[in-house]
């Protein structure tokens, strides 16, 4: 595999100002971002979004590429047009001029450096693995999602790597979260680098991974979120759960526990921009997964 | 003095959640907040910003409160009409049904448990030094305005409190913030209650206050914000600053130092709440005031 063009996404959420900073700075200085055997090409995910310091205008734009809304004749909110838009610039989906896309997030939950692939195709986990040696306290999260059609705006390519960095709230820029998060993107520059110059760790290799599972909602009350995330859980992301530990205080006092058999292991514990969609956290499952010798 | 109506307002910035959770917490249980002497009464201060999850609809309705503005005739924005109806409820401003008003709010800048007076008279330094009493490592923050017109919600009444508590994202909910927040509302209460039973301590007193003397805006290019708060400052509210200390990191990475003679304290580092002025954050001088035997 030869990688020709690499995207780099900032702003998909136009509150997360870390990406759109980092686009600026990599605007006038480019050399962090460049690489002798592929270009690198930066873009803006929602700067209408940006300007109004919300995470999008109408709906979320990295829920808006899947091949059926692509192909919607019926475009009317802000981000489908934009969707569209990007996926022209960047894509198109099943013919992108990109090899790979990395997608800039960031979050208000502790998910310190969280790396998120799509699904576990051999390149993504060595990618991974690579980032993980330079980033040892980064975490590796799997959708596992592989033939789905995904609507991310990383789907626009086969490969792609979403980095969620927190926690720091919205509408807010931090020294340490902006290096960070440029940490990692260079890292993954580097590893396609290194691809490209057939360099790569290549041989059999295992891997800790979070697959996502589902979510758990607030529980509410006329509507409303009628809980809080019980302080043992708050910043505890990427730890056990286990039946019986506390997870909401309600507004009476009442504390909620969890109650499935499975342990499970939470992120984006209290996420800021999920409070819209009454989810508390994300559930997952760890594994490990092991890559063939190549 | 005695005081007979104490008003609790939640909710002024609309994206604040915690005196929103708060209210509706203590209206389903109101024993936290009711003392013998007085009555107190719940106010939620802008139910739309809340529900758009935004700090403000139109305007800023902690800026509504000047007697100019309540008196206009022009009233147009949603908060200069919410203002006017929060006058008459909680006040009216020179003729206030209210005897006390604690405004309670939250920061992303690490104010810990911040309280705020307007004016340096008795009652309010005795309040504040009862209050350090329970919660020792609270700040007070002065803003030595005797006299003169504020737009404030609090300078309804003669007498009033702002509650300043962080670090926490907007639109969320943290356990120990919202606890932090109760425990300093509900001093305030105790010590009103003490203030009517004739047992509030009237001895004299020395206390340390932060007081209010202006801002740091962050470095601009085309219009945006070209800088970023420098490490070494982010979190380090109430801390000195030093002629040639490290402020900012701009976006082609040299550093900006503080140039001004007196050593000053920033408070509100970061506060994201104010990126839409461009104010990096708030400087203050440390002064110790003493206040008289009674």
């Amino acid at each position: 595999m030869k990688i020709n063009n690499v995207a780099i996404v900032g702003g998909t959420h136009g509150n997360e100002l870390t990406g759109i900073f980092l686009l600026k700075k990599w605007g006038i200085s480019s050399q962090e971002v460049t690489r002798p055997s592929f270009k690198t090409n930066l873009f803006f995910g929602n700067p209408k979004a940006a300007t109004l310091n919300q995470r999008f205008v109408d709906e979320d734009l990295n829920r808006c590429f899947a091949r059926s809304d692509l192909a919607s004749p019926n475009k009317q909110t802000y981000e489908s047009l934009r969707a569209s838009y990007l996926n022209q610039a960047i894509g198109p989906k099943d013919a992108s001029k990109h090899d790979f896309i990395i997608d800039m997030h960031t979050s208000t939950s502790n998910c310190g450096a969280m790396i998120i692939f799509y699904d576990d195709r051999p390149l993504n986990l060595r990618m991974a693995s690579y980032i993980l040696t330079k980033v040892p306290e980064a975490r590796v999260c799997l959708l596992k999602a592989n033939g789905d059609d995904l609507p991310y705006i990383g789907s626009i390519c086969d490969h792609s790597l979403a980095v969620e960095i927190g926690p720091i709230p919205q509408g807010l820029l931090q020294s340490n979260i902006l290096k960070l998060t440029a940490d990692v993107v260079q890292h993954a520059l580097d590893f396609l680098q290194s691809v490209n110059e057939g360099t790569a760790q290549m041989s059999a290799g295992a891997l800790d991974v979070f697959q996502f599972k589902g979510v758990i909602s607030f529980p509410q009350k006329d509507g409303e979120i009628a809980a809080v995330v019980h302080p043992s859980l708050q910043n505890s992301d990427y730890k056990p759960l286990h039946k019986g530990d506390p997870i909401f205080e309600m507004l009476d006092g009442t504390i909620v526990r969890y109650e499935g058999e499975e342990t499970v292991y939470p992120v984006f514990i209290n996420e800021a921009a999920y409070y819209y969609k009454n989810v508390a956290m994300s559930l997952c499952v760890k594994q490990t997964l092991t890559f063939p010798d190549e």
